[in-house]
């Protein structure tokens, strides 16, 4: 919404102080007079805001620059651990976490794994994890940025419904904040992706972004104008449980022929356990010692082999992904598309289908404007991006993170 | 993209100016002690910001309000002709017209068959009709607005490609303001049906909003935090060119499975004629001589008379379009979305059948918040939302004038 309001002197001062933020952000190391001319403020507002920020432990003094004549100059940069944030990602198997400075370094890499996956048992987990985080930091703390799957209100810190969880309306938000008395964003696990991607990215920056994760689970985040875009209910994206096909594959959701049931890396594993149960000289039944026993890693085993029957069910998920990447070209009309998660491994296949169906399914412009990537990333992206919500919603530091010394994926 | 840029007295200046007029936009009749309450501006600011937009025309003096003691304020309005803008709309079969004042009230409406829908041909009935435009005009003018179906590249005013037209980049934008030397805004119809719905739609305002056209072509517009959202190349909303469906049914466009080929009232005519040429005891040749002369008129005639098989037709079609307002909500997350066009007078079987697609294909929390409108609406929304594309880029006239003393649809 665009809202109007006065333009006062604190508006200003703000706005300024946040503008010699960000520039020293970007430019890593810059000097008092190099941010008047960068930011066209005058030397006197530069030193007031500068003098605040650095009170307030977000920027110091190092060593001295050059000048060309007078005075050596002294450079600011941003006290990288000034503040940290504690971030956290829920996943289906397990607890991600780490300690995130403001630069963007993570340390203090925890996992924990996850055995009973229901509200109060993930809790009891959930606290110690990040306890124990907390004790791991070493500045004082910005707050904590948890992702987890599933639809998430974030405006009120709660997940509404994770289907594979079985999550309905955890107040994971206030529960953390009331027992750690920091600030706690919490935001779908897609969401974070794509604000990683989109901050952190390795490709060149660009004002749209859309990353689909698949792994066990599947969802869309969606950057737009260098925001995430959330909808109306923080549902933007989901379309894990978006029916795409007329068959009757049933889902974990109660619906019948979900993205998710088509196109996840669980889909994949499913069909290949048939596959293995029905032919027993099939390659998999090589790397499992049951079907009902192969996994992601056995499918990618029998697949980097050359299985044909394997191949071929791993470029029906790939086609199905077409679709999804179809109907968001159709929609949204973003060129960058970042396919991530554990079905990365399987790359060009994967890429390969996705442009076909493309291909076959919108107006040649739009397929042929499309940047499509396929790559695997690691957790640290989505902790990442947990560390961005933080950092953007707590200092307003947006997109220039990206040009900074900072990590790339 | 976030823009930090220096805040100097020149935008402070620009800003005030800006929210002067649209609260007196907002508010229709206010004396300059109301605008310096609301906007919380100084009575100096005001007055001199209210004496520049006097000066430009922009606003007037008019009678006298009412104060509880002292002096009786003047109150100002909107100059509401002190600009006026040209508004085209180029439909499949038609131009339709408008000239448009800054309240919104339409006067001097043409409408032009076409006959010839190849793109010189368009010009040559084009220019006439806006230099006919053009002298009704009664006001200085502020620009030209267009719309059009297909592919529209706004930023350089050109047609990419409009399926049904055969149009392939036509610089329709600078042609336009060569002749007339006036600015020239080009949007695709649905962006403009979305804008119109926007500013002037009979509901509740709302800050995202998604208008599906439903003709003889189908296209989505969808407005974001109460401005259009065009994607990267000014593609978002083209679904009428997404592929829906598997089965072989071609479309123009050279795909098979087309949305537009299934859910438009090209489609329900098309499916119409089969079912007549097949059953020669059909309901619909009563109301047409031969199965190939039944039109959209004729096979209204029949669902409105009950033919079974005909209310069938136009089922399907709602079914394909539950598809795509199902894939909308997915993706976008948007709550208020408006049908509109000529499939409205099937209003509420499209409905039911909207919705009950949307309930099978997303999660129930998704699908039990959208507001859904099927809504028959004249020429005039569409031209409004051409007239509100020349208003909020020169003026940066938004959202407010939906609550102002203007036309609602």
């Amino acid at each position: 919404m665009v809202q109007l309001t006065k333009a006062t002197r604190r508006h200003t001062k703000d706005h300024n102080s946040r503008l010699v933020l960000q520039t020293i952000y970007e430019y890593a190391e810059v000097s008092r007079a190099e941010l008047a001319r960068l930011t066209q403020l005058t030397r006197t507002t530069v030193s007031d805001a500068v003098a605040e920020l650095i009170g307030q432990g977000l920027v110091e003094e190092v060593g001295l620059g050059r000048a060309a004549i007078g005075r050596t100059p002294t450079l600011l940069r941003v006290a990288e651990d000034g503040r940290q944030m504690v971030v956290v990602n829920i996943s289906s198997q397990e607890l991600q976490g780490a300690v995130v400075n403001l630069r963007g370094a993570l340390h203090g890499r925890a996992t924990r794994p996850l055995t009973d996956r229901r509200g109060g048992a993930v809790l009891d987990e959930l606290y110690p994890f990040v306890t124990e985080l907390v004790e791991r930091a070493s500045g004082p703390l910005l707050g904590i940025g948890i992702s987890a799957p599933g639809l998430i209100d974030m405006g009120r810190g709660i997940v509404q419904q994770t289907v594979s969880f079985h999550w309905q309306d955890l107040p994971l938000g206030n529960l953390l904040q009331s027992r750690f008395g920091l600030p706690v964003y919490l935001a779908r696990d897609s969401h974070a992706i794509a604000l990683a991607n989109y901050l952190f990215g390795p490709h060149e920056p660009t004002t749209n972004l859309i990353a689909i994760k698949v792994g066990w689970g599947l969802g869309a985040g969606i950057v737009l104008n260098g925001q995430l875009f959330f909808g109306d209910d923080y549902g933007a994206g989901e379309i894990g449980h978006l029916v795409v096909d007329e068959g009757d594959l049933p889902c974990e959701c109660g619906k019948r022929g979900c993205l998710e049931t088509l196109a996840s890396t669980r889909a994949i594993v499913g069909r290949a356990r048939s596959l293995a149960a029905t032919d027993p000289a099939s390659l998999l039944n090589r790397y499992a010692a049951t079907p009902e026993a192969i996994d992601l890693e056995a499918v990618l085993k029998a697949f980097l082999a050359g299985d044909a029957a394997v191949r071929q069910v791993v470029a029906e998920a790939g086609r199905y992904l077409g679709i999804a990447v179809a109907m968001l070209t159709g929609t949204f009309n973003i060129r960058r598309i970042v396919i991530s998660g554990r079905i990365a491994p399987f790359g060009e296949l994967i890429r390969e289908r996705i442009l076909s169906e493309l291909q076959r399914r919108v107006l040649p412009n739009l397929a042929d404007a499309i940047e499509l990537y396929v790559e695997a990333q690691g957790p640290d992206t989505i902790l990442l991006g947990g560390a961005a919500l933080v950092l953007t919603s707590e200092l307003g530091l947006v997109r220039m993170i990206r040009r900074s010394a900072g990590p790339t994926l």
